[in-house]
This record gives structure tokens, sequence and C-alpha cells, in this order.
């Protein structure tokens, strides 16, 4: 029997999982990444299989991984999480950087950059796993890293100001267009379905429903 | 160029790795598991190559991870991280359980109990990275889980403390037999060498020289 509240228990960090791809860029929110390796240094990553994240880490097999200090605004989190790089630009406005790779990075509220590179790629389903090589690691400031605790607990606002959130995310009009189903904004789980229930919590990693963002067709 | 302290940013939890295997039984402390996908529900752990854990999970390809919450006592890291399965039963004395698989736990400060199946091993150099399904997932309390930042800032005394847990830890007499390396009663880095410099950091976690232990031939 698996009780979803018992996997809730594991402890992960948040990080912007930056890439880029025959001059597309994008970031999303990630929360699964640790090192598993010394000479090389090499750390995993799980990425959902349907992301736009996704999609152009299998092409440019180079991300930037910018990790959060405690004091990360929402609206951060909010930017890169709640919605999709297939029809908005995140970056737009955002000052950001590019590594050595062209990766992008950003070091607001970031304590530290990897620059990393894939290995091996293993699909498992719902998330495809990649082994990488550290390429670059670079401390930026002495803030605490966020944890994931840490952010459901003292960064994400009351369920009315995330509800705002999530209307202005979609970029498409939801009165022409019904959502096919609405996607975690932090580890990126897609529940399909026009209409999420209320009480949903994130199969993954526990993410109330109001945290989820609408995806549409083709995305 | 890497900058360990960089690295050390990655937040991890920390968990009690129990296995058996034979009529042998051993835990180790371990803070490298996260899930990485669902339907089925996986983890990844990573194990130190060398350590008498990854010796018996490669066998037994089934263990029990027991989630430590913030109440974990010093002693109870100590006894599980500060010396090798190889000499000693971490067991003795101590109240565990044992899951349907026959995989070691315990409750006691322990916020979430997982118990995996191994279903590919994939060899690192240092470390094997173990790709894993969940078989059961079970809440005991709803206590914080232990992070490692909490454990090296809250938990851990100070160094004069943990010096006398190594002077307690190696079954064997230092004056007859010297140690060949010295491992990190965290993630189990080994550095080779009869002497650890007093002001070594480990380069996979951060942990410092008195949190080491000394290990002799043949572990």
């Amino acid at each position: 029997m698996i009780d979803s509240k018992a996997l809730f228990n594991i402890s992960y960090g948040i990080f912007l999982l930056g890439t880029a791809y025959d001059g597309k860029i994008n970031a999303s929110i990630n929360n699964t990444c640790m090192q598993v390796a010394i000479d090389p240094v090499r750390v995993v990553l799980a990425c959902r299989n349907d992301s736009y994240t996704c999609e152009l880490l299998k092409k440019s097999k180079k991300y930037a991984l910018s990790i959060f200090d405690e004091k990360v605004s929402f609206d951060t989190i909010r930017r890169f999480g709640f919605t999709s790089g297939r029809d908005t630009d995140k970056f737009e406005g955002i000052q950001y950087k590019t590594d050595m790779s062209g990766m992008p990075y950003i070091e607001e509220n970031v304590c530290a950059v990897l620059g990393c590179t894939i290995n091996e790629m293993k699909d498992l389903g719902s998330h495809m796993l990649f082994i990488c090589n550290v390429d670059d690691a670079r401390l930026l400031n002495g803030e605490k890293p966020l944890t994931y605790l840490y952010y459901q607990t003292k960064i994400k606002p009351s369920q009315a100001v995330t509800n705002t959130a999530k209307e202005i995310s979609p970029s498409k009009n939801p009165i022409v267009e019904k959502p096919v189903g609405w996607r975690c904004s932090i580890c990126g789980y897609t529940y399909y379905g026009e209409d999420l229930p209320a009480d949903f919590l994130c199969p993954v990693c526990g993410n109330p429903a109001e945290d989820f963002y609408p995806i549409y067709k083709n995305e």
C-alpha cells in the first residue's frame, strides 16, 4: 500500500531548471536533483516527460540549475512554475545570465548555480531520468537553500492569492478554449480532465489544486 | 570549475537505509533518495560502492527506508553512521521491525517508512545508482522530516562530543592496527590514508573531519 503522504516526507530543494536549444530558451521549477557520484561529480535530475522543458532538454543535453534560497519570492516561482514555456516567454522582463554553454540562470535569491551536461537518459514513463556530469558549480551567496517544505509553509501565500495567479496564467481565452488538463506548478504532474477537483492534491509532491495551471491542446 | 560548497546547497533528507541478505542485517545513514516517477512510483537511491550496505543491497535487491524526523537524536545517527556493519551489529539493543520483505526499519523519530525493490543498478564508479519501485509507503507521525542542513546545524553536537563518538566507534585496537582510510558518517565517502587532515571537509556532503570514522583493511 502506498500512502502518498508518506512520500511527501522525502526532502527536496527547489530549483530553476533552465535550458536552451535552437534559439529557444526556457526554464521551469524543478524539485528533483541530487548528487549521486564523485570523480566525476554527477547528479541525477527527473523531469516530466510531457513538459516543454523536457522536450528541450532531450535535444540540448545541457542545463543550468539555479538553486533558490529561502528569500525567493512567490512571484518568481509563479512566473516560472505556473505557465508553460510553449505559449509564454518566461524570461521576458527578467534579469538573467547564460553560462558558458549558453544555458540561462538567474542570480536573484539564488544561493548557487550548477552547469550540467546530460550523459544518459532513462525513460521512466511519466518522467525522464537524466544522469548528468556537473561541469561547473558556483556559490552565489551565503543564504540557506530553499526546501520544498519551506516553500509550502513560508513562501506560498494563501489560496486566494494563488488563485489570482492561476487566473492570470493562461495566455488563451478560457471561454473559447477549455483546458484538456491541469499541471502541477512545482513537479510538473499532469491531471488530464477539464475540471480539477477543488480538493485535489498532487500525487507526486502534494501541491494543492490551486497550484495547478491549465493546459490546452498541443501543449 | 566545481566549487564543492555550491554542491552542498542541494537539499537532502536523512534516512536509515536498512537491508538484509542471507541472515545478515545491516543499516546505514543515507541522504540520497528522491521520487522520480509515478505509475509505478519510483525512487532513485545512491550508495557508496565500497560500503557494506551497498554490498548487501546488490544481493538483496530490497530495502526499507526510514525517513528521520527533526527529533532524531545524535545517538541514533552515530550508531548507524559512525561504524561499519562489517564489524558491528548496529541493531544490537535497538528496537526495530521488519517489513513484509524482511527489511529492517525503526519507528522512533521516523516520520515515514518506504519499502522498495531495486529494479535496475547503474555503476557510477564511486557510487551505485539504484532505480527502485516503491512497494509500500507508510506515514508514521506528523513530525517534520529531517533535512541534512537541519542535522548539521541543530542535531549534531560540537566537535568535542563527536570526537568522543569517533573514539568509541572502531572495534579494533588502534595501537596494533592503523586505519587505511576514513569514511564519512553520512554519505559514505572514503578518504584513503592513515591520517585525515583536521580541516578536511567531505567533498560530497561537506561533513567535517570529526564526523569520519576509521576503516581498516578488508572493510
